[in-house]
């Protein structure tokens, strides 16, 4: 039985122009960019495994920070995000507050 | 009875330095800043509509995005919350990954 897929909010600070790249560049290729430095990947736990692994061999520990935040099933995690203003993440009907 | 405690993620992205700043002093005032414009927070419900609203009445709902993401109880958020590298939230003993 395969892994079901979860949901997590994944932000990040890093100080270095290149490091951030890289770090966004992983992000970019299971997530959606939700906001400039913020990401909500919908994978398998193995998967944000895998991202974890990575982000650790990008960055620098003393400097740098990166946050993941499981949220649980995506029904769930769309029910407790709420967007004030532009919301970035297009394709997913998440209450908005205009 | 009163309302008990949640835990609320809120992260924000604007690009005026001084709605910026105003977003972040009202977070200041209830939260704990885990990243540079990510902040973590422990209060009541009702509290958390306050937030909104003055947020709301900050930023520019054409060009900024702040997300409120609920987190559930204290314990829970805790759990859910993996930082790798620099912790920013000092007093919490959230597993981080060195």
């Amino acid at each position: 039985m395969t892994e079901a897929k979860r949901s997590y909010l994944v932000a990040y600070d890093v100080i270095d122009d290149r490091r951030r790249n890289h770090v966004s560049k992983i992000l970019m290729t299971c997530g959606e960019r939700v906001q400039h430095s913020v990401f909500l990947l919908e994978v398998r736990p193995s998967k944000i495994l895998d991202v974890r692994k990575r982000i650790e061999g990008e960055i620098d520990l003393e400097t740098d920070s990166v946050l993941i935040c499981f949220l649980g099933i995506k029904a769930t995690a769309r029910r407790d995000m709420t967007f004030i203003g532009k919301r970035s993440y297009q394709d997913v009907s998440i209450p908005a507050i205009i």
